[in-house]
């Protein structure tokens, strides 16, 4: 992977840089958005790091995270290159009513866009984290312990602290660069995996303990009980989709969570060659192959039948 | 780290091995045993790897598990040059009971042990596999695909697949070289996690549903009647000590298992710098900071009281 030559001379050239990842932003998001702007202050430019949405308390840790703002003004962005990264289009960043000197992207995500006056799509990346490595590998600059930290920790996030399908042997040799240059998986993976709350390992309980395994396909629910009696928040059943994936003849498996208005948020994940992604279109929803979701008007005992029904014409039927 | 020149001197001199590491073999013990058997095979030696206990399930996917045998006979030793990994006496991989024409040790683990002709331990090493890996870069061999997953599987059982506080610069490089050479981490991902039976989920629900957490310690038990009521298997706690480590405040973890003839086996985990080993002495038992343990004879209630006394003592007293 390598960055382009038109990237990296505005790089050089320009002083002035507004940096924005997503709405909701994770940890490749913050990891990387903070990670350029140090790069970009070590070549003695400025470098604004804008997020709409605060942070996730986990990610916290991150250092630099204190430059993180929420203004944004006409006349900043007027006198500086906007850097979208981690997305491709300034909507998805909330700066879309904005004009700005120069635009670029740089994304790992596939898309139809056209936005950006530079932009740099590269879908085989694990992580836009892996395309600042790349950069700062271009342009021969130093890897600092901060820049270091928020780099693994975009990397660990996207790669599921290398476990997934796209821990290629290059995402090895930049974790192991990264560490060499400070980063601590240990400290990383303890802010990633080790920081619940109480509450949200009681409704995880809660969850496991309605969840059904039929015919490789497992499903349980949080419902907005579940939620206020634990003191559980709802975004706290972020990954909760995938916890029944460790069972060998589970194939896939379902999440249901209740929202406002008799509404189940659904959350589809699969092993390997079972692909979910059409079975959430069915139902008006959308996604990759071991990840969707969709949301579905119905009680919970009718969706879970209906989802179920699905799932086996699809993947079970004889 | 560099392998020792009297060891691979007598790696290349040698013709017939039997290598062997601990009974009740791990992930290390058994990827280090036969990637080093189909290193010393492609330089044309017999190599036979030898465990007295059955390889878990789990790990049955390793190329070349075939190879393994429980026989052994003082014909063969005495013929051969003995090679104990990932341990450092042959008691502990059942195999005292013969003479060798020469005996070898490689391993990672500290020892005060004087045994072998030629003993190489690394106690920085983070896995056994690790010095398989720099044997082979000393000897100049190429990496198979069949060595790489074998040593992969070793070193990411002993890293927690690089989530752990030995997860350096150097284990990510060979992780990668490992990659480069066909070990596939998704794979290789999903048979160590996500090969779990039905039933050992259901206890694993079954004991977070007795779980307490208090002043930063987590207690819980497997009994004999939940194994039984599961269907589960006593060796299914693997690692259910450590699971409620992902809550912030917990800080110690326990698990009480119960054993024949009114006994529980302790199993103690800690984060950072909480050293539970001390505790584990105390009962009779031993460890490392962060993993020990013991067994005790008492009712449970008791057990749990005066294990709970003893770590607010140690470590949460004003």
């Amino acid at each position: 992977m390598k960055a382009p030559d038109r990237l990296l001379s505005l790089l050089r050239q320009e002083n002035r840089f507004v940096i924005s990842a997503h709405v909701n932003p994770d940890g490749d998001a913050i990891g990387s958005t903070l990670a350029l702007s140090l790069v970009l202050e070590s070549m003695g430019k400025e470098a604004l790091v804008y997020s709409r949405d605060s942070i996730p308390r986990q990610y916290e840790f991150l250092p630099a995270t204190g430059r993180i703002t929420d203004r944004m003004s006409q006349e900043i962005a007027g006198g500086s290159v906007l850097v979208l990264m981690d997305c491709n289009m300034p909507e998805r960043a909330g700066l879309e009513s904005y004009r700005y000197r120069h635009s670029v992207v740089i994304d790992h995500h596939e898309t139809k866009s056209d936005f950006g006056d530079i932009a740099w799509i590269e879908s085989g990346a694990a992580a836009t984290g892996l395309m600042v490595y790349a950069i700062i590998k271009a342009l021969g600059l130093n890897i600092t312990k901060e820049i270091a930290y928020n780099l693994y920790t975009a990397i660990s996030i996207d790669t599921g602290t290398f476990r997934y399908g796209n821990t290629s042997a290059e995402v090895l040799s930049a974790a192991a660069e990264l560490v060499a240059s400070g980063a601590d998986p240990e400290i990383i993976a303890g802010h990633l995996y080790e920081k619940w709350d109480l509450s949200r390992f009681r409704l995880l309980v809660e969850t496991l303990n309605n969840l059904d395994v039929e015919d490789g396909v497992a499903v349980c629910h949080v419902s907005d009980e579940m939620i206020k009696e634990t003191g559980a928040r709802p975004e706290d059943t972020e990954n909760f989709a995938n916890i029944a994936k460790v069972i060998d003849s589970v194939k896939i498996s379902m999440l249901l969570r209740e929202m406002p208005g008799g509404v189940w948020k659904v959350s589809l994940r699969s092993k390997g060659e079972f692909d979910v992604s059409g079975i959430a279109q069915q139902f008006g929803g959308g996604g990759h192959k071991n990840a969707a979701g969709f949301q579905i008007r119905a009680d919970l005992h009718r969706a879970k039948s209906a989802l179920l029904e699905k799932v086996r014409e699809k993947h079970f039927s004889k």
